[in-house]
């Protein structure tokens, strides 16, 4: 006998099968991988493409169909997903030659999961509407463990009848389906978090790393953090003090987690916009150069929470 | 008839008389007045001393006896709380003439509630062992409601066995008594938790200001970063964006609060002791200077958050 | 009686004219009017092209003759120089729609002293290579007073023989042609130069303050400056303290010389260049904000020795 | 037969002979010890006092009278040079038990060329004038070559005619004896300078840095400054990239020269009067925190240059 949630699933299943919608996927990645493959699990037929053959074969496995280039998914689909490292590869996979616009039809949607500029994705969508399509930027927070258990935060920027339209097909892989605004505004929401935590886990950091070396016990000086005004995220569940959480990145030496660069890839994002638009961002630039300090290193593909390493060490042997 | 919390209460509170002990307190502030208040509420017998007559009177109404110098506190208490603007008053108060320490009686239980830098905590608590005296650094957060409502943090640094004889003290005026290790660590633990604060402000203030200006609006933003990695005590119960939390300073003009003149001398203690150690504190610095910005520009009085204020109106027309 | 030195102009002006070659000019604003001006006075027949209708009649008036675009320059010149605002500029009049590149005849000494970001620089020169043409990076430095004198400093990129071959062009402008390296190293040099400039006239401006702050005569630490250590452009023949150098844009309402917006459009070319290899760039970031706060403040068009001031008033009436 | 420069050499020297003052020298360092042999070569007497026993017996063979004390120095000394590492060895000596003040002789004329805070200078200046004696800031700048050569640029601060009292015994010991202002200016001079310095050393770092990481040859790069608006001290004299100046620290190793320790006390000097007095110093601080992070990493005995080895060499393998 099916529980009633089970039923409420069936259901869900149902309906986007009774659509018999086929869903284009170009980016198969860490985090696309899995986004595809959570497309399938709810029913969905996939169609195709990455630059690795091997990643395409990993998709084929799992029932998805294999296509040449974007511009051949964009002739079988009717509603396509992008997950690409940055700005250039969007470019050139919507506008460039074989890329999606070659081909696409008229009313596909497409959803660009990628995390870029504002602007580009703005010129990216523009373009969209003069081929009768919609795009809308998704960005997702949650990382690879999110993207497998299908638990990720989407940040979404369009019209609110199209992230009406988006969004069963957003909540086959994410849980946390939320609407920023105009399109562009969900990468706006994305960059700004991520300079948020960016530069709370140097704050946490340097605090860390002060009360240490004056003789506080770690676990104790992260306990009155977590109950009173220095409460964060990055203190409470990202610890960047090797010990005081089990399970995070800092206590299995920096391994795993979001990488550093990354970390300097986004924060180039929010110093990029506010450059754009004439803002300061005055902190929010030295974050940034630490972050490439760190890159510069050698550390970029550890945690980002390796910063505290860095200060703790004093640069003499944190590798 | 009494509930048991009441009667709980009236034991406690019987414990405490029944000791007669009498407590000194110096420093009659906005903070230390509420305290000192507190701790004639719980039963205790107090005599006070303070630089402004008139703040020694309010006390006297209240059931304080009043001295002429602490000196004259000294002389008559058992247990001396003090609350102090800087280090440079507890040196004066202590070991200055006609200061506590002129005449002491041996087995004095010292309280500073200041926040002042840590080594002058550890230096005045060494001279206190000489008086066969003993102090702790009790540093506070909460602010002036906390102190009102006797719901202050007490962050103490001093022995295990020292910690026990203040904290039935220390519980007159807070709820949460943590002990943070040997003298000093309770000012450690405050500037730590300070140095995290000053800057999730700004990190908060710089990401709020560039959603804003590229359309997001300022609640969906807010909430975005309160069900992400950039949550944190100032985006969720402080936000300096006016209008997306109805009772914080920013919506109230930025009054009241913590002033930007009193987190820059918290920075400052932050940024002193790693001077003194030879830690970097790269971004603990940055923010130190910008609210140095603040204070000098004419904002010292506001509330810390008025930095997105700062940033917002580009300093056109921000007062 | 001709001196010595007028007749070596005059010889050298015998050669330029003897080889009849037309010299296309591009964009008449108040550096390139002059440069071109020069260049019609060393005899040089110059066709012209600018988006202003009233910039051009002004070269006419001087013997230019006037085209339609950048194309019907190219159509008509041996040797073409430009002069832009920014590398979105550049690309439109070299690749765009009626730009150079539609017309250009293989052969063609293109030279552009407009100040851009060398990767822009590099590419938009190996796009003329194939069309048969040698294109040069040639930004100056010396303002309109030196484009008006033909005492600017020329910093070129490409290789030693097109060097050669652009210099009797260039010297007709200036009085220093350095050739810095291949195509690319005089956008290179310059952006070098003025990040160097850019961090300094802060450095001038805190110590400057500082002082004076604490009771020092502006001169007489001025004076110090110029004889220690601390010796530099900015101090010596620039400073940013009113009357500490009659002539300087200080000690005239920081009004003239060169705008905090050119600076902070300079130093974001410095800011990408890093960011574009993965260098750290730590005190030319935050210079580069601090320049950024003054445009947001409205100081964009006020010579960029206005940080003093800023930093002076305490923000309070530095308008 | 003399010239008649020789003639008032001679002359000088007669005159300081005849009056037959004692000069008494406190702290016999790498500085110190040259300071107080060119005194004794000047025809002074000195009676001199170190806390190294073998330091003073360098200059007992030099002709020089040893003391116990500060204090027995004061005894016997019409005038007093002390040269101190910073301001608690200034207190020490001239207020603490055994020293200066303890028996120091009304109308002694008191030479203080420590670097160290203005505030202090103007403190222990107050304190000599109670015990009717007259004291001046005379930091210096020139390194041990000025110091051993006497070629020491002094930056003194006090009255008119104390400055002229002062400037026969200063010019034993340098050649450019600078009036700054009131007691405590010298300091001011000092720390202003400097600061410019510290930062000006970043700036070309970090600007070499970019320029040679693009290609550029780095003599080429550095002439240009050098005829440039980036022209500077650093730049022409003392530039931090190997193999520009061939005498530089740079060009061996960046040993000798001027340590990074010594400049994170200076910048110390610059942040902590910048604080007291509540002004910004936004490079300053971030100039601090550099070499901070360089003396942390084990470069405090390094020539401060070594901040561009630190951003060339992407901290791998610095050392």
């Amino acid at each position: 006998m099916l529980s009633s949630k089970n039923t409420l699933l069936l259901f869900k299943n149902v309906r986007y099968m009774s659509t018999s919608k086929t869903v284009g996927f170009i980016g198969l990645g860490n985090m696309g991988a899995h986004q595809a493959i959570n497309l399938i699990k709810k029913g969905h037929n996939l169609v195709v493409f990455d630059m690795s053959k091997d990643n395409m074969n990993k998709l084929k496995e799992k029932g998805a169909k294999i296509a040449n280039s974007p511009s051949e998914v964009a002739k079988q689909a009717d509603v396509i997903v992008t997950m690409l490292p940055a700005s250039a590869h969007v470019k050139s996979v919507y506008c460039g030659e074989n890329g999606i616009f070659q081909s696409v039809k008229p009313g596909t949607l497409l959803l660009d999961s990628s995390t870029i500029d504002p602007a580009t994705a703005r010129e990216v969508a523009s373009i969209a509407k003069k081929h009768q399509t919609t795009m809308l930027d998704c960005p997702v927070s949650g990382g690879t463990g999110g993207a497998e258990a299908g638990t990720l935060t989407f940040m979404v920027g369009g019209s609110e009848q199209d992230f009406n339209s988006a969004k069963p097909y957003l909540e086959c892989m994410g849980k946390n389906i939320v609407h920023c605004g105009d399109v562009g505004t969900g990468q706006v929401a994305k960059v700004c978090n991520n300079l948020v935590l960016g530069i709370s886990m140097i704050a946490v950091s340097e605090a860390m790393n002060l009360g240490v070396k004056q003789g506080m016990d770690p676990k104790k000086l992260a306990g009155i953090f977590n109950t009173s005004s220095a409460r964060c995220w990055t203190s409470e569940l990202y610890n960047p003090c090797p010990g005081v959480i089990e399970t995070s990145p800092a206590s299995r030496g920096y391994t795993g987690g979001f990488g550093s660069a990354l970390m300097t890839k986004d924060l180039g994002l929010a110093v990029d916009s506010a450059k754009s638009i004439g803002e300061p961002l005055l902190l929010g630039n030295s974050a940034h150069q630490l972050y490439t300090l760190l890159v510069a290193k050698g550390d970029g593909q550890k945690d980002f929470s390796v910063v505290y390493d860095f200060l703790n060490k004093n640069f003499k042997n944190s590798n």
